[in-house]
């Protein structure tokens, strides 16, 4: 049980089903005096919200975020800040079809397992809806790491990649399509690839990057809480996030010690960045990349062999609006989760100054 | 701060230098009335330790644990296990030669400007030798989980790969040969390729495939702690680790939906299992596995070039035994840190009952 | 920061001004599948609301809560439980008049010292309106905990005492009063005294005693989790707390051992506790009771001299609708606070067996 | 499980039975840079240590930590503290006449009922010895906060109390007699008591009073962890508590709020301070000081009913050397405990600045 907090100073703890009242949450230890810009917020959520674009979910739900605490007068005041965000599609839909019937690749089965119950409707709690209070938080901690750029794109989706190095690429680009791939061919071609999958009814898996820029040196707390240890965990914890890499990543795993290690500049930077900005879990001060893998959306708009509660297999017919690939949507969540790492490791390291 | 423990539950909290008196650790909520087989722990860390075969580190570490709490008439009390493994040749070298050097791609520079200070002996903190103490909590996990089986086994050094899935794979050969992959053909080639590497003075990085059996349902606790998210993060904190990919990974983000989806069989297992035993953040009783990058070890026996604390580049000849692959040694630390990740969600499930 | 939570496994985060939007909660690892009884849970709320009585301040406040996730038709999921109670008089008032003034004894000068900025209305969080999220999440843990009993009543107001151990009382008169004396004539005393106190425009201190029955053997986690320790952080975070003492509690700080002592039946239980249930920490199935100190409200309708933040003293008229004494309306919250900590250390138990 | 730790950023976590081989912990979270002083540490196990005087239990034991990491150089390095202190004496006696037996008011019966096993020599875990480890990581504390003055004192044995404020005493004189009564005139009415009791072979109980002076304004995270509320946890959670009361306590609860409110002075301090130094759970720069009360030690050393694991009344004969008043060597101990408080509360308020 509780495992719905992220963070120890920084803190979040989310609530809600996608069928519910409400989702939300609670942000403690936001430090006090931050001058909100909440236009900033919701424009995070609606970054990652439904119908944005062509190719995504065209599901309608606006979003948008209420404020009940910790706010006065435009400024944090270091009390907890509790948030709410309707579910305005709550009864919408009629879901029997799927009461008793555990899809598969869902969290159906290991749910009721699991719990013994579970609010069926639209995958209730392990719906990726509950993201939407993660990027609240994290347009919030973005907010209070102002001086640091955090920036994600979309890297790759199925078979095609954005094949640049970071430093090759304009970030100003990524909101410029609806893939959010800062290369105008690339993303031509992976829009049509989305395009081609969602017609046949089927989706399919990507990849983000995300880089962050100016983070200061000595982030991050060993031996276990290290910088990338806590970055990795808060992408796996994204619905659909099956690997994450740092730096080198795994082609590191293939390199020599002559190849891969770093050399030093005489200012403390170096002269390659193999290690991703991090050494020995801490930050030293240059920039720091990972890739995060999410696999092809579970929902397929297509006749699919699925499980009920009494144990027979039973055929299911996939409907309604869902993502042909999650990865577009998924970039304001993968930013705001990596806010959320770096907020509460910056308020850790002021207690040694 | 406060970094130094992993887990809520069954909960491990490590300290020591590499060259200070000893490390060692605390496990606190060891369940009681576990009878320990003391010897099965040392034969973990036997397994860790330095100068075992001729592709590891000659330094010769007796590595030898010795339990100063928690463990009465050879039963775990409930209360908390205190252990410690002296240091024995902490003042055997002089390493006033790095006092003030950063060396390329370790942690001295990081741990210099976030602490202020450092002890710079071998690495002190950051030494990989921390993980002696997590393999001895680990093994007692493990022998709480006696019905779990947990196996991990080098999947590549370099760019020679295990190909062949973990299921065509025997998993008691893993201990038959040093470089410990099952796989004798390839084990040789590794084993070559290692001392190669040695040879000139370098160093190689490699992979790890972690497979765990016999799970119960039910592990997990989603939105945040995840079962792949805590093993993604346990995977994370050792040394050298950067990447982590579970069930299809990365390669999973090239497929479409058809594909990815994992079919029930009537009695709740799959068909496939690409989901690689978790759906949703929660165990479903297939098995488990995940695949773990680690770099090559940073220190070369070669002359490079290093920063001191004085600002200048510096060259520094790299001596000392050192391991010129790090993987064979890091599998008892990839299973422990597994059985501490499982121990503590199966505690955390008996609640549920 | 990050001070809004309490519990380790039934896990409760609150939020909330008392002039803001809403205040509210998030209960992380209430178990699924318990059948709640929500007008229990009003009901709960109802007991501890303004305006019920007499003696009580005369705000009118509905303190209707709402939930908005973890519950699926009437029953726990194991999600968390998030909810909200708005507040429905939160522009009724000016406070401009406290808003750069420091009342005595209240906790606007060290909220403005510690975070720099705070929401004056009425108190903000520093408000005891916050404690209406922990009847809820009490409310809750009590259904949770149905076996045990939990009773709260006034022991003294000022310095009118009922002297009566909690052996020889009805607990079902608690509720027959305004005062919730179950002492008719001790209750009638302390009823008219509240009423004079009112009077005079002032306010008057009083004790809660809180006796806990049936509580299973084995709760508490020493060493520093010690049931006892746990009790007295609870209530010590009640506003207006100022001491706590259990079995004996300060008069056993008189006695002799062979006094003190009490002695085994042969079944386990003793023939006197003075212990007060809890032995080295864990309760031994005996009844648990404590007592708690409560200041008189610092709000008082007289002049009084202030702070203001410019440094000078100003006077004050204390005007509004306030308690004259906190007791009455603080009985369920001692009972919540104390349901939460049994709820908690019930569940850790269940990983013993 | 799990209740073996103390603090949140400043954290101890201890191990150790009164006979096994050594107790010992973990302080994680103690900033780098700190030049400690390690006779000082000593001298403060020195005060708790037992037959430093004629009226406490005439035990030897030369109780000598040993540090074994995190120091480097006599400074702290900010990577976790490791210490043991050996248990010299843990094979001199037979413990066999109380292994299957559970002496009235001490945790013998909690523990077997709650773990199905224990540690029966001597007390095993959950004897005093184990608060030495919190002396221990106290006086890395009070180093650390070395602007903070900490004074306890016995304020009471059985009935004799020293009525004076705490401001009419010269703290001075608390280490010149071996009761830590900084008044001669009952400092040698206490110690004339205490030689009674122990000749009859009795015990008593007292009351430490405790005053922290130059406490930084700030200190404190509400709602829930209040100041003074972890100053309660952390003193209930020492062994043979019965109660905290901080500022007025329960004297307060017979108050009127205007003879208790403390008015301010221009510079923000207050005349009075019934308050306790701590408005809302936050210290206000004003003197904190609270009481904490100790029952009489269980072990009598007179014949006394006892029972066996088989539900067996026995007679007991008490032995061996035991304090007849836990008071005088609990100061150091009740010191630690508010050194290790402030220290976390500390670091965290660091985080605002």
């Amino acid at each position: 049980m509780a495992g719905n907090s992220f963070g120890k100073i920084f803190k979040l703890t989310t609530f809600g089903e996608s069928h519910g009242v409400a989702i939300g949450g609670i942000i403690d230890g936001c430090p006090p005096g931050l001058q909100l810009d909440l236009d900033a917020i919701q424009n995070e959520l609606n970054r990652r919200k439904p119908g944005q674009s062509e190719i995504v979910t065209q599901r309608k739900e606006p979003d948008t975020v209420e404020f009940l605490s910790g706010i006065f007068e435009g400024q944090t005041t270091g009390t907890p800040i509790g948030f709410v965000i309707k579910n305005t599609n709550q009864k919408s839909k009629d879901y029997s079809h799927i009461k008793d019937v555990y899809r598969p690749s869902h969290a159906d089965y290991t749910y009721d397992k699991k719990y013994g119950v579970r609010d069926y409707r639209g995958g209730g709690r392990s719906s990726a809806r509950e993201t939407a209070s993660r990027v609240v938080a994290g347009a919030i901690a973005k907010q209070f790491l102002s001086s640091i750029q955090i920036h994600a794109y979309t890297s790759s989706v199925g078979d095609l990649f954005l094949e640049k190095p970071y430093q090759d690429l304009d970030f100003s680009k990524i909101e410029t399509n609806p893939v959010r791939c800062p290369d105008d061919a690339i993303a031509e071609q992976m829009i049509a690839k989305i395009k081609d999958i969602r017609k046949e009814g089927n989706t399919i898996g990507g990849t983000i990057t995300c880089v962050l820029q100016n983070v200061p040196v000595g982030l991050g707390e060993p031996v276990f809480d290290k910088l990338h240890a806590d970055l990795g965990k808060a992408m796996l914890s994204i619905n659909a996030v099956k690997g994450f890499e740092y730096g080198s990543g795994f082609c590191g795993a293939k390199m020599k010690g002559t190849e891969h290690n770093d050399l030093f500049n005489a200012d403390g930077t170096t002269q390659t960045n193999l290690s991703g900005g991090i050494q020995g879990g801490i930050s030293n001060g240059m920039d720091i990349y990972f890739r995060v893998a999410f696999k092809p959306v579970a929902t397929v708009i297509q006749k699919q062999d699925a499980l009920d509660s009494s144990g027979n297999i039973v055929e299911m017919q996939g409907k309604g609006r869902h993502d042909p690939c999650v990865v577009p949507r998924a970039i304001p969540i993968v930013e705001a989760m990596a806010a959320l790492v770096l907020a509460d490791f910056y308020l850790l390291n002021k207690m040694y100054n």
